[in-house]
């Protein structure tokens, strides 16, 4: 398949792209500053212009997504509406108009993450954000068929147990690896409108 | 109590003022256009007046939430951010600014719905915001104890079933008075970070 991975320079877009390409599949990476193609998907248009660019698809599998995180009455309503842009409206917006142009049986990979339903102290834009991403897919599955469309909600990861593991305490960690497996999963499978909690 | 009602004015939240009411709470009412106070809480500065001019509050219960229904193909970017600023910054904005102000042991209990988890054609907007709502509830809690914090996530009501029943096929309905039982149940009981889901 020909697949579109937005995110593709991060420690997770990195370890899907070996994945993937590992099954053989055509991947063309894409970030905001790094990759095959450099648009920034929070910004409709150039999500308009990316999928433009890409020309025929099969698969669009994002790792990509940025929020903040403070306590919440720390947080601004700049910083909820910023969580939503970064991780939640920016992959709804690859899903809206890639519907169109992806194939009759392609489908999309979303990322959320464990903090929609595990949250930790300071996580409540990420855990919204992951928690609305998590309800949209469920929601647009049943809207877009043929075509699927999946999450993928890991925990911490084991390599970034140095950097966030703090965050974490007793939370058993997963390899990038494994993460990167379920990407595969949802590209080659058959399921829809499932969140891959891991 | 003394307990702060917003989105008095529909359907539901004349049930809750009912509900309330009944457990001989007193209940200050407000609305976009009626209720003892007129304030939109999608405005964030319209919420710190709301808190200025209602005083000492013990818990704040919302009933209020707008988000659009279309196919996710006709939907814009704008629809999404219409149903983030509608059903989930301004109630997370209810919390966001309310914790300095309620009572130190108060309670927030906000509004979700059925859709998060049980999708129907056109939701994909009031999914998205439900799931966030939930998502940011359960992160919220484990920040803000003693306060309390609880979602009320209900389906169909009995009494919307002329209006909205062919949207709900087979799904079985509940009555308002139930819901507003809900709204009592997380006011005066103890739990915090549920979503009650009926």
């Amino acid at each position: 398949m020909k697949i579109l991975l937005i995110g593709a320079n991060g420690k997770l877009g990195t370890a899907v792209h070996e994945a993937l390409a590992a099954r053989g599949h055509e991947i063309v990476t894409v970030g905001r500053t790094g990759g095959d193609l450099q648009y920034d998907i929070t910004v409709a248009a150039q999500v308009t212009e990316l999928y433009d660019r890409a020309g025929q698809i099969d698969a669009v599998v994002s790792a990509a997504g940025d929020v903040p995180y403070k306590p919440v009455t720390e947080m601004t309503p700049e910083d909820y509406t910023s969580a939503f842009h970064g991780k939640v409206l920016s992959q709804i917006d690859l899903v809206r108009q890639g519907v169109a142009r992806i194939a009759e049986r392609g489908s999309f990979t979303l990322i959320s993450g464990v903090l929609a339903h595990e949250p930790i102290p300071t996580s409540s834009a990420a855990s919204m954000a992951n928690g609305a991403l998590e309800a949209f897919v469920r929601a647009a599955a049943i809207e877009i068929a043929p075509q699927r469309i999946n999450a993928i909600s890991p925990t911490v990861f084991t390599e970034s147990l140095a950097e966030y593991g703090d965050f974490f305490p007793g939370v058993p960690p997963v390899p990038v690896a494994d993460v990167a497996q379920t990407y595969v999963r949802s590209v080659e499978g058959g399921q829809t409108g499932q969140v891959y909690a891991l």
